[in-house]
C-alpha cells in the first residue's frame, strides 16, 4: 500500500527536510532580501494549490507579503499574462511538469522576475525557469494521492518565512513539528475505527480558518479524490455568507480549530451548529471545550503554535481519508479516472 | 416575491448603470492612471467575492493587472496586516457593511494606498474608507439571494477596464450587454420547466473557466444559499486534479461554455465525463457541438463575447436556481438561517 506506506512517512521526511535544506533555504531569503518585492504571485494546481493557501497566510502575516493566486489560463489559454513589475514569482508542484504552472514561470523569466519553484522534481521543466529551487526532498511519491509532499510543501514555506524573516526561534519551532507529526500518525488504528461511522456519508463540509484555511482544502480534496465525498471546504466566514444553509438534522461538519487567533470564532459556529441545526461534528483541537461538542474527534499537540498546526493537523486527515476509502471498499492506490501528472493547459 | 422581482429588473438596472455611471467610472480611471499600482488587492465576500473573480481575470487579461485576494482574516482577527505598497486596494460589497472588509479598507487609507469601493450604498463604512466610491446604482435588494447586484457588481468592474484601456468599442459593447440579459430573462418559463428534472438533486459540479469561472461560484452558491444542493465549482484544469473522481453514472454536472478561448477544453472534459462516467450535463453555450452533449440546455446569445458573458450567463442560473427552490418546496424569499448583511470579523 503505498498511499499508507507514503502517509507514515511523513515524520522522517519532514525530519530530513527540516535539517538538511536549512542552508540552501537561508541562501534563497538572503537572495530574495536583495530585491524590491512588492508582492508574491504564486502559481500552483490541486494539492500544491492548497499549500499556497497556507503560504498566503504564513507570508501575509509573518512576512507582510501580499499573495496573488496566478490564475494559469491567463498564461496559457489566453496568452495574455499580467505584467510582474516588482513581484516574486513562487511555483509549487510535486511533478514540476504542469505545462500551465510551467508557462507562468517562464513568462516571470521572460519579464526579468526573481522566482523560486518548491518541487520534489528538481530536474524538470519547472526547476529550469527559475531562479532557485526549494527541493522538498520528500523521495518519489508514489500514490496518485499526495501525502508527504504536501506535508513537505507546508514544510518548505515554512522554513521560507523564517529565513526571510531570520527567526532562529521560529527555525527551533519546526524542528519540533517532526515529533508533532509522529504523535498524529500514533492515531491511525483510532481513526480506522472512527472511519466505521462514516460508511454511508456521501457529502459533507470542512471548516478551518486562517492557517488551517488551507487544511480545509486538502481535507476536502483527500476525501473526494479517494473516497469520492462531495466534500467542501469553507473558511467559518464564508461559510456564514450562504452555504451553512445547507446544513440540516445530522449534516456532516469536519472543523480543524487549533488553539489561537481563529478558535473562537470557529467555535461558536460550530456550537450554534450543534444546537440550531443538529449537526454531526467531527472536530480536530487542542481545545476541551472544542472536543467535547463533537460526535467524533482527534485531540492535536497541546503545546503546537498555531502557524505551525497546518502540518500537523492534515495528518489525521490523511489517515482519515485513507481508512474511509477501505471502509467504502474502493482502492486506495488507483482513484477512478485520476494519475499522478495531470497535464492542464 | 423580490427575488424573482429582482432577478428580472436585471436588464433595465444594467442599461441604467452603463449609462449614468461612465462619467463617473471614466473619472476614477483618470486618478488610478496617475498613480504607480504595480498589482491590485481585493476584498470582498459572498456574492461580491465571485465578483472579484470575474475582475481578476478581466483586469488582469485587458488591464495586465495581478489580482491578491485579500485574506480579510489577516486584517481583522490575526492584525498583522501585508505592507501594501504600490496596490489599488479594491472592496466589493452590497451593503458597504462587512466589518472585516472595513478593516482591509481603512489599512489602507492607513498605508496611503489609493482605493476604490463598488457598492450599492455609497453612504456606508466601506464608502467612507475609500479614495472612490463607484455606485452600482441597483436600487434597494431586499431578497436574501444577491442577483441584481452581482449583475452589477460585474458591470461595474467591465466599465472600470474599459475606461482604464480608454476603449470606446469595449464601452459599446457593455451598451449591448441589458439586451443580451434581456434575451436570457425570457427563458424564465423554460427553466421553470428544466427545474423539474431536478427535484431530488441533493449534489452536483457546476464547471467554468477562464473569465466564467466566476458563474461557476455564483452559480453554486445560488444553488446552496437557496436550494440547499451541495454544488461544488471548478475550472475545468482544477476538476481534473482530483474531483472528477466524484463523477460517477448519473451524476449531474452544470457547465458554462461560452464561444471563447476555454470552450475547447470544457468540451474536451464534458465529453469524457458523458462518454466514460455517462454524467448527467447542464449546458449554458452558444456553440451546437456544446448543446448537442447535454440533457438540459440554454442556448446563451450567438454574438456574445466571452470577456462579457459573466454578466449574462449567470442570468440564466439565477433563474434556475429560483424555480429549483420552489420545485424543493422552499422558500425563496428566508433560505435557513442566513441574514441580508453578514457580519463576519
Amino acid at each position: 500500500m503505498s498511499l499508507h506506506n507514503e502517509i507514515m512517512e511523513q515524520a522522517a521526511v519532514l525530519e530530513n527536510l527540516v535539517k538538511n535544506q536549512w542552508g540552501a533555504v537561508q541562501k534563497i531569503a538572503e537572495d530574495i532580501r536583495k530585491h524590491d518585492i512588492d508582492y508574491v504571485f504564486l502559481a500552483a494546481r490541486g494539492t500544491s494549490d492548497n499549500a499556497g493557501r497556507y503560504a498566503q497566510y504564513l507570508w501575509g502575516i509573518y512576512n507582510q507579503l501580499p499573495i496573488a493566486l496566478a490564475a494559469p489560463s491567463l498564461f496559457s489559454l489566453y496568452q495574455m499574462p499580467p505584467r510582474l513589475k516588482n513581484a516574486l514569482v513562487v511555483g509549487i508542484s510535486q511533478s514540476g511538469m504542469s505545462p500551465d504552472i510551467v508557462s507562468v514561470l517562464k513568462e516571470a523569466k521572460r519579464q526579468g522576475c526573481l522566482s523560486v519553484a518548491i518541487l520534489n522534481t528538481p530536474e524538470s521543466p519547472m526547476g529550469e525557469a527559475v531562479s532557485h529551487v526549494l527541493d522538498i526532498s520528500a523521495g518519489i511519491e508514489i500514490a496518485v494521492a499526495a501525502t508527504k509532499t504536501y506535508t513537505a510543501e507546508l514544510m518548505a514555506i515554512a522554513m521560507l518565512s523564517a529565513a526571510l524573516r531570520q527567526d532562529e526561534d521560529a527555525y527551533q519551532t519546526l524542528k519540533k513539528v517532526p515529533g508533532w507529526v509522529a504523535a498524529m500518525l500514533d492515531q491511525d488504528a483510532a481513526l480506522g475505527r472512527i472511519a466505521e461511522r462514516y460508511r454511508y456519508m456521501d457529502q459533507c463540509v470542512v471548516l478551518g480558518r486562517g492557517f488551517n484555511y488551507s487544511t480545509a482544502f486538502e481535507w476536502s480534496l483527500k476525501m473526494k479524490e479517494l473516497c469520492y465525498v462531495a466534500a467542501e471546504p469553507y473558511s467559518s466566514a464564508d461559510f456564514l455568507h450562504g452555504p451553512v444553509a445547507v446544513v440540516s438534522q445530522g449534516y456532516p461538519v469536519m472543523a480543524v480549530v487549533p488553539d489561537g487567533k481563529v478558535a473562537d470564532g470557529i467555535l461558536e459556529l460550530l456550537r450554534s451548529l450543534r444546537k440550531e441545526r443538529n449537526a454531526e461534528l467531527f472536530v480536530f483541537s487542542n481545545r476541551a471545550d472544542a472536543l467535547d461538542l463533537a460526535q467524533s474527534r482527534v485531540a492535536l499537540p497541546a503545546d503546537m503554535p498555531e502557524w505551525v498546526s497546518p502540518i500537523v493537523s492534515i495528518v489525521p486527515a490523511q489517515l482519515f481519508a485513507y481508512h474511509l476509502t477501505r471502509v467504502k471498499g474502493y482502492d486506495t492506490e488507483n482513484p477512478h479516472g485520476l494519475h499522478k501528472v495531470t497535464e492542464t493547459k
